[in-house]
Parts: structure tokens; sequence; C-alpha cells
């Protein structure tokens, strides 16, 4: 699918805070102070705490969807600490971002045809004053963001750096080694549904089929999955490994958790080979 | 009270999907990229999993209160699944509601004056592609509700089907025998209250009146209940009948949880008899 | 930092009623319904339930931040008894506030100036009808907002009542008494970090200066705190006082969580001396 096409004054937002507090609102109402006009799409608020990684992915696996022409994405362990530069981006399809440069924004930034522009914000005109140690979300993310929503140019709310030196994430990617799939847990739902390093194109070389059956070894022993294309193709309690709607490669356990059954978190790594 | 005027372009969201992922935050996106004049407000996100049934009566009890000129509801076990259809239904009050086609939408379009029209969405123009197979509330239903508040007509995004050939739920009733009233629990919120499939006529029928004394038996045995209009009206921890707000009799315990007192949830049937 | 500077149209939203149910999604329906140019911004609705301190504490605090002309606020365990007003408040500064008349309101309101003029909801002609004895949300408090947030004054949709007799809380501060700084626990935020009812300048006082050592008592016994500016100036696991993001003095554990170190909760008092 093509990306949503980006529309003026429309930001989305995710980040790590949760909703068991009002930071999430008080960004909000930041966002709405410093230009009324913005519209504020929420991607999600559940990151893990301090999941750069997953964050990062979650970001760029939205972009096909969500038309913003500013991207507000804040997880962020090294708040506060001098190392961590607060970075506003500029992609050369002409989206803009905002977070921590620790590797967030990276992911999507290239998915969008690479950083063209970059800036610091840690002395950035629009940020709040006094800047909190703790929450710049607040007090420097979301005001850049609503004045890049209102039109401003990224020169205006900071100092030009060099794209080159932004910090990167080290992304893996699962591989095929005589003929066992070697992936990790990138993501792991509400449901117990793992999101793997893997697209469905890796999972051919093994070689497998629709409704052919795969052995999973994780920690927990060898467990026997399907591979389909939907849920209810396995009976109540069957794994089964599918393309989620994220285009990744997962695995899931019919109205029960995959999780749980193969005792496997986020970050987990997983053989899998046809049976 | 009389039913909320539907506006147009305000869009109802109601869901299973939670707030731990991101695929609310996606829906959004998709339905302000298609229809950036939309107003999506989200009624709730925290229907039990896959319990269709709580969804149809939560969206139904919403109607007296959301201007919504279109309802987007999705709770969607069969997902991906042949036998079950997605559809867009027009309603004898001109409002509009999209969804699986698996009784969910009914009870609300009943009160709305019955379904005047249905179209079939499974190849509908206005679906993203490919349409996956696990998220359709993105794929297709936020599209369609989209272009719907738009100004779409219905045969626009689908093709007409038969009204009656529409899957609906068996709602139960409770009903009163020889002096007992046999109801079920159709909803346990998040402080333990119990929604009953009873009305407080049929309360009336016991015979009882307010302040009178009933006895409740579930699983867990009898217990002592006041019938009264609001919580304070019984000690800290004592049970009270009561109408709650969203028309039905419901169970619950001053500052405590009635579902834990009573070993009842969602299902349960309870015998309620005056004392 | 100045306070937000409100703007017309702008309703504020914070409460208790959670997500896991559609309460607040109803309460955004009957302002839609009323108001349609209305911009609901949610500050929080995950309150502690029933805890109006809690809430006073975070709608005072968010007053620099959020642009509202009305303030929604829920908090009320008394909902549906005689002795509970329904309330709506015109501060000096021209702010308005809605609520339940049980001091929730209050501090907010002497931020913005003192409560210039108030009025009683009970009879509010903006009110549903008929008003349900458990969720004025959604029958008073809700359409009231939506009238003011449309440019009604306070006398439309009330009876005047005098100022003085409104509703107040005891607010405890943090004393400093022969070298200790006796405080309470305000608010625990999600990560277990401690908010107390003290000031940086009240630590000042001990005496104790950035990067020193502070000695820590509470229920489960003395630790050790560093006071510093942010997180990660600790070594994970370790204890940290520090200034957070609403003002006041707070404990945090770098990536772990003071409220089990300390075995303190909301309420607990600690207290804090130089080592």
């Amino acid at each position: 699918m093509a990306r949503a096409r980006p529309l003026p004054g429309v930001i989305g937002f995710l980040s790590d805070y949760g909703l068991k507090d009002e930071f999430v609102g008080i960004c909000h109402g930041v966002i709405v102070a410093r230009c009324p006009g913005a519209r504020v799409v929420d991607l999600t608020h559940a990151i893990p705490r301090h999941d750069v990684l997953a964050g990062a992915i979650v970001l760029r696996s939205s972009l096909a969807y969500m038309p913003a022409a500013v991207h507000l994405a804040v997880v962020d362990p090294g708040v506060g600490t001098a190392s961590r530069r607060a970075v506003a981006l500029r992609t050369a399809e002409g989206v803009m971002l905002v977070g921590p440069d620790n590797g967030l924004l990276i992911p999507a930034a290239e998915s969008l045809g690479g950083v063209a522009e970059a800036v610091d914000l840690d002395e950035s005109p629009e940020r709040l004053k006094p800047v909190s140690r703790t929450f710049h979300g607040r007090d420097i993310f979301a005001p850049v963001a609503a004045a890049l929503a209102g039109g401003a140019a990224l020169v205006d709310v900071g100092l030009p750096l060099e794209p080159g030196g932004l910090e990167r994430l080290e992304l893996r990617e699962a591989r095929v080694e005589s003929g066992t799939l070697i992936a990790r847990v990138l993501l792991c739902d509400a449901f117990g549904n793992l999101t793997l390093d893997a697209s469905t194109e890796q999972l051919s070389a093994l070689p497998s089929q629709l409704g052919g059956s795969l052995l999973v070894r994780s920690k927990a022993g060898e467990h026997l999955a399907t591979y389909v294309l939907a849920f209810a193709q396995v009976p109540e309690g069957g794994l089964l490994m599918y393309e989620d709607s994220r285009g990744s490669l997962a695995l899931a356990v019919n109205r029960g958790s995959a999780a749980e059954l193969l005792g496997a978190g986020r970050g987990a790594e997983l053989l899998v080979r046809a049976s």
C-alpha cells in the first residue's frame, strides 16, 4: 500500500507515557495552546517503558496509515542527561519527526526517503522555560511539534546538525541457516501475539507453504504451528504462524496467547523449521 | 431522554482493540487521511475481547448520547474467515453503522428504526489493498466509515444485500417466575458493578419498592441487597440494587465490588426475590 | 512559566472514570452534541477512584499547560446524595470550572485568582432529564461545560450561590522540624515515582544541596537517596530525590519503583534529613 499523504496541521503522537498519568494530556494541552489549528492523532502511548526499539518499529510500521505532517515520538530513557540531544528531522519526502536523538526516529525517517535536514533542539526558541530534566515531551518536543505543524521551518526551531551524526539503533533481522529460520520477537501485543523480525518471504525459504506444519523451538521446548492466513483456520488453542497486520511474520494462538505457550517475550529468540 | 441528533461528519468508534497497541490509533489515522473533516468520538475500546454481545449492548445504550452520523463498531472474532461478511447499514432514521456481520450492529440499528438498507463491504471500492486477514478495522471498516462521514451513499461503498439475511444475536431478557426475577449479568464494569438484563419495571413485579430488602442468590450463596437510588444510601460495603446509568437494573457494592461479593461475572445467572 | 492562555471553546477534562468503560466516551458525545465547535482535551481519566485530593492537585498542576476556557473535572464519591451540590465557578481570571462541590475545583480556582462567581447546577436548564443518580458527568457536568464553552454565562446555567460556602479540602503541606523534612506522598504515578507535598525550597532548609546524600525514613526503614536533577545521575536501582515535572519534590528509583522500595503509597508520611 502507498503511504498516507501527509496533511498540514496533523501531528501523530507516539510515546511510552501510558495513560495512567496526565503526561499525554499535558502534551496535548501544550500543542493546542501553541497551535490551536493542529489535529493530534494518538498512535499509541503504550510502548513498553524505555523500549526505544519497539517504539521505532511501531512508528515506522504506522507510516502507511498516519497522514501526519509531523510525527512527535517520545521514548526517552536518557531524558535530562547531557549526552542525549533533542532533535527534529525533515525527511526527503518532507515529513517532520520530533523526539530524542536515540535512534527512535531513524527507521521511520529512512522509510520516508532518509534524513534531509536535522536540527538540535536543546536551545530551541520554542521550548518552555524552565526546561525540566524529566519531561522534555512537554517542555521541548510538544511545543516544537506544534510550531512545525503551524508552518515553522526546521531552522526556526533549532540549530542545524549533521544528519550523519544522529544516533542509530541496531536493527537485527531474522536469517535462514540450513533450513532453519532464526528469528527474534520484536513486539508482543496485549493478546500475546508475537511479531517477529522476519518476513513471509523468509519463511518460504524453509521451504514452507500455506497450510503446512512448522516446528517452533523456544526456551519452553518445541511446538507445532500451522502456517495460515487467519486465526480461525486453526482450532481454538492452536498455534499459528501468519503475516500480521504490520506486514511481519508473527505467531499467535487462536483465542489464546502465543507469548504464554512459548514462554517468549520481546527479544526472545525462536527457531522455526518445516515439520 | 430523546436520542442525540446525528451530526454530519461525526463518527462514533467502539471496539475491543484496547489501548495497549496502536490499532485504535491506526484506524484514526486512516479516517483522518480519508476524511480530514471527520470528527471521531471514541465511545470505548475496552469491550471484552471478542464479546460481541457486550459490544452490541454498549453500542445500543450509547445512542441517546452519541451524536454520530456514522457508528464504526468492531468486535470481530470471525475476522478473516469467508463466512463473516463486512457490512454497512443505513437505519430508517438515517444513521449509518459499519462493522462485521455478526449481530454487533443490529440492536443499535433496531433502536434507530431498523435496517432500511444494507451493503456487503467485502469488495468495497473504499477498502485498503491488500486487505489483511486480521485487521479489517483498518483495511475495510475505517475507510468505509470515513467515506460515509464524507457524504458517500451506501451504494457507493458496497454491494446491496438483503437486510433479512443479516446475522442476529440472541438477546436474552430477564423473566419473573413465581415471585423470583431470573436475570443474567450483561456487563461488568471496572468497579465490579453488574448490569443485568432486567429493568426496574421487572423488579417492581416481585413486589419490591425503593428502600426494600432483596435476596440475591448467586453461585456464591445468598446476599441481602437494598433497592435504592444512589450508592451512598447503603453503608460502605453494602450491596445495593439500582437503576444504572444505562437504564438497566444493576447490582453494586458501595465502595466495593459486587462482582467479587457475588462471585459473578458476565453471563452469570442471578435469582432475586423480595426478602 | 506563565499559565497557558485560555482559548474559547477548549474544554479540559479530568476524571476518575478510567478507560475500561464507556463513561468518558459518553461525556464526549454529550459535549459534541451540545457544542459541536468545542474541542475537548483529555487531561487524564486515571485519577485514583474517589481520590478528590489527587484530582485537585493534578488539576491545579496542569493549569500552566492547559489552554482550557472551561475545566470539566469529575471525582465524585458523593454523586447522587442530597448533600453534595453540582457547581460551576468563574475565576477572577475568567476561567470556568465545572464539577462537584467537594473541594476538587478549589485549588485550581485559587491559582486562577480565586472564585469570582459560583452557581448551583442541581436545577440547571442544561442538564439532561431525567438526571441519573450515578452519572452526573453525563447528565449535568458535560452539558453545562458544553454550554459554557459555547459562550453561555454562568447565570444561564445555574442559580447563584455564595462562594464562601463552597466545600474546601484540607491541603497539608510538608514542614521542616529540627532539620527533618516531614512530608507526605501526594501522588504515585504508574512508574512508582512519588510526588511529595514539599518544594525544593523546603529541602534546601535541611540543609541539603545538589549531589548531596539524604536519609529517607518510611515504614519500610531508612534508605539513602541522592538529590539530583535527572534520573540518569544515579545508578540503575538507585533512589533519587528531585524536582518533578509538577514542580514538587519527588522520590524515584532510576529504572525502578520508589513506591515499592519505600513501601509507600498515596498519603504515606516520609521523614527526610541530610545524611
